[in-house]
């Protein structure tokens, strides 16, 4: 477990607060993530990766020469945010646009893209490039669907050395894409890790069991068997990455990673029967890496992660680097970066708003405060209920992301904005705060929102329904959740269907929104009937059947509380 | 717990030989340790650091450049063997002599003693440097007689650049000596390790206690408390080293490490907590580390190390190295060695026997064997014996070393060696297979035993016994352990002075070694009254007390195994 913090809300910004100090000769620490430390040459291809902390070395400790040029870090097991990817890659960029490197994981799909969207709404140029590598998650003809675990480093490495030596974004992201597709993982779990803070493990193997396959946060493996001696462990390990031998490979470069507590003489024991088998079927290792490198907290087990090499991709993979914990050929100059780490910590402004729309978004920011409040109130309830699906941190993430965006929404009224930029502003805190698969939702669902609205008229009943349409495109569009996916869609489809049915039939908003609110509340109790599709740290699939869909709930939950306002000042 | 392995007897060597494959660009695997993979300049002093596995990256990962020159690696746990000590040494010597650095725990300062006097022998000048920074394990008044923990990669960081820097073996071994007067380490732990193959970990601390000053091997700490937050644990990390701050001293390098679960996240938001704490106290801090450095397979604890800068010791604390987990300043240009490293794996000869002496060597295989099949079955009861004192691993080592022990004497006869001879070789294989203490112990004590023989005379009962005192002599001499220690020396001390009183009376030698083994006996059980002293691998002291010493039992068998033989043959 986890039993060295202070407050387990900062213990990410702390651990990563602490990484930077030690390893300062490498990184400068910002708001949200690390940048290098060194110069980078004018007009380079600025990589930067990230995904959530509790995973080190797994962002930061990539950043360097040869390697990454900033890492963006979100909560433990939780992507960041979109406004904190977005912030480093304005700081990272050199000129020669982004390749943004992440792990296949809805929440860091979700806030990449958009972070990636908004930077080429500044004339940016991005790619994003999701790795894919595990092959427990999903068949081989579905493999963009895996999910991404330690083959990270090695399409992240890749790419990187494609940038150091200078290539343009095109070509950086066709090898980054390359190599993805060339690179597999497969893993066993022994055990589960604890959270900071929580009382108890987020998942558990039995004694003397391992868990074939289980993602990094403890999402669901593909079986359970009695451990086996390194040898046998060896032999599974190989075995599930030569099924997918490409024709031709015969040279491979390979990691074998600890995820935390599994030791690394355990892993250099296991090498030694890897690399036999690996010979043995011919192949020819290359710059082998072993240790750890994507870590889950103190979760005990191990993957075995093969990259098939091509001249091309060999170059890449021993090029040289210089990172906190990866380092490889001769050694790179570089000196210390010159240029001023600019935080963006200055208050928004806003533009001019009449009168009425002042007043409409008072009534905006007293119902965010209205949520905020029934927010804090449930937050153990949510907590309980996800800890069936996911990490147990969804009642934390909507209490902080509400918190956030009715202190933003208080500020915002106090500098005079309109009812338009009120909500887009306190969608924004939301998303930043939170952090997380449903903080960029809930983000988005009130920035999507607000465009219904504007800062000059009057808020028109209509408008308020068109937003909630205009809320569910936007959260579908970018978020990829579909109905039945087992998530906070489930809800907002029939909320915001019933909203407009009753609408258009001339019921009056309070009415039509009590009912929407009424549906809502049923679809996401019907989610417990529904099945989890992989994502973010959900544990094994059997543990959440039965139970609703939290992101669901806690949708039904706000549209209540927001009824309930709305029947009160009828 | 360790969950990766195949024969656990074979951990520490399998997973040296996986090192070694991984990092072949810094080390070169030999027998029973590793060298530098680099050209090391003719007349460089070496520093050969060591002790048991299980403390990855402590030693191996420690060789390269700037830092050891090789690395001695003893089972999980245990002291490597006088042999292993001397031979890695013998092949890292480079004409500038050896500095040999290791924790000071009683097995390894009586294999590298013992191995740096058989060096000196040879004509190698020897120093030995045996760490002592862990300020838990004995008050400051008796400084020398602390053990070894995460100070011991300070020490040899330092010694490591000085030999680097040219200096002398006098130089070198000033400078690490200066070292280690500076280096203090205080430490916590939250959970226990389980060896390879063990049903149960090695010791438990219950859930939210930790356990103050606690061991790398268990041995005991100085109290147990609740566990605390990230500052207040900083506070007690930070106080117990101040109070050992020397007048004067302003600027420290330190060391934040991890024990093996309790991750690196952790360790980075303890480091903003103890940095602070530090630069308060008006420290500047030098060089800092954070990481896993020196562990104890998969314990969770961590522990604080300081030195206390002058000018010199910053110098080489500050000073550039390159190993596998420790890098420090500009690159260190190095190329891959050229020799030959050749295994001393050829068979021992032997000098001319009469054909008495031949047949007293065949008595003495055969008293060998005896006590090798009495070791084999009292095995298990021997390890539940140890469990009560140490890490369990007595019955096995026992084994180990009387099995080896026998087939050298065996293939001793068969070339031909007489009774002196085939005794020493039965004595060197004991220590060399079963390292460890007892392993070194055992070896000692035949090989000081043989002594009273020689391969022409016929073997007389007078030097049988006075064989025994040489015995005494020796183990008390080296191995530094006094009447009362709770060690094998209890018994042993009234097992030879029964028998030199019975039998300077006259008593016949059957009778007279009777008469002493029952008095090793009543001895051993006595044992079970004392507390034990500091040493490796004993747990807290309340779980020994109240049951007899495991090494004075087995003498007690060996003693009793013997009297039975000469019974029969009388």
């Amino acid at each position: 477990m986890t039993t060295i913090f202070d407050a387990p809300d900062d213990f990410a910004t702390t651990a990563l607060a602490g990484f930077s100090a030690i390893y300062r000769r490498y990184v400068r620490l910002v708001r949200g993530g690390v940048v290098r430390a060194t110069k980078v040459p004018a007009g380079k291809v600025a990589v930067v990766i990230g995904g959530g902390s509790g995973h080190y070395p797994a962002f930061a400790g990539y950043v360097g020469a040869g390697l990454a040029d900033a890492a963006v870090a979100g909560d433990v097991f939780a992507s960041p945010s979109t406004a904190s990817v977005a912030r480093v890659c304005r700081q990272a960029e050199q000129g020669g646009g982004i390749l943004l490197g992440f792990g296949n994981y809805a929440g860091d799909v979700l806030n990449f893209g958009v972070a990636a969207e908004r930077l080429r709404a500044e004339g940016i140029d991005v790619r994003i490039v999701p790795v894919t590598d595990d092959v427990a998650s999903a068949p081989v003809e579905a493999s963009a669907q895996r999910r991404g675990i330690a083959g990270d480093l090695v399409v992240f490495k890749i790419a990187g050395a494609a940038a150091e030596a200078g290539l343009s974004l095109d070509a950086v992201e066709r090898i980054a894409r390359h190599a993805n597709a060339r690179t597999v993982s497969f893993g066993v779990a022994f055990g589960g890790c604890t959270l900071p803070g929580a009382d108890g493990p987020l998942f558990t193997v039995p004694k003397g069991r391992m868990a074939l396959g289980l993602g990094i946060h403890g999402e669901p493996g593909i079986r359970e068997d009695d451990t086996v001696p390194a040898s046998d462990l060896a032999t599974l390990l190989v075995g599930k990455l030569l099924a997918e031998r490409p024709a031709g490979a015969n040279r491979v470069g390979a990691l074998l990673n600890g995820l935390g507590a599994t030791k690394y003489e355990e892993l250099f024991v296991l090498w030694t029967q890897v690399s036999q088998r690996l010979e043995a079927s011919g192949l020819t290792i290359v710059d082998p890496e072993c240790g750890e490198y994507v870590t889950s907290l103190d979760m005990r087990g191990c993957s075995l992660t093969l990259v098939w090499l091509d001249a091309e991709l060999e170059t890449h993979w021993s090029a040289a680097c210089d990172t906190p914990v990866l380092r490889r050929g001769l050694p790179i100059a570089t000196e210390p970066a010159t240029d001023m780490i600019v935080n963006e910590d200055g208050a928004p402004s806003f533009g001019p708003a009449s009168d009425v729309s002042k007043a409409a978004a008072a009534c905006l920011a007293d119902l965010v405060g209205a949520i905020a409040a029934k927010l804090a109130e449930v937050e153990d309830q949510l907590g309980r209920l996800d800890s069936h699906a996911g990490d147990g941190d969804h009642g934390q993430g909507m209490r902080r992301g509400s918190q956030a965006a009715w202190q933003a929404a208080d500020a915002a009224l106090e500098m005079g904005a309109g009812a338009a930029s009120l909500l887009a502003a306190a969608g924004d805190a939301w998303a930043d705060r939170a952090g997380g698969t449903s903080g960029a939702i809930w983000g988005l669902l009130l920035r999507c929102w607000s465009k219904a609205f504007d800062d000059e008229t009057a808020m028109a009943d209509a408008a308020i329904v068109a937003g909630a349409r205009l809320a569910l495109d936007g959260v579908t569009r970018l978020g990829r959740a579909r109905p039945g996916d087992k998530t906070l869609v489930d809800a907002l489809v029939p909320f915001v269907e019933t909203l407009e049915r009753e609408f258009s039939v001339g019921t009056p908003l309070p009415d039509a929104w009590s009912a929407a609110a009424e549906a809502a509340r049923t679809a996401a109790e019907a989610t417990a009937a529904l099945t989890p599709k992989l994502g973010r740290a959900r544990p094994l699939a059997e543990k959440s059947l039965g139970h609703p869909d939290p992101g669901a709930v806690s949708l039904a939950m706000v549209a209540a509380v927001v009824a309930k306002v709305f029947a009160t000042r009828r």
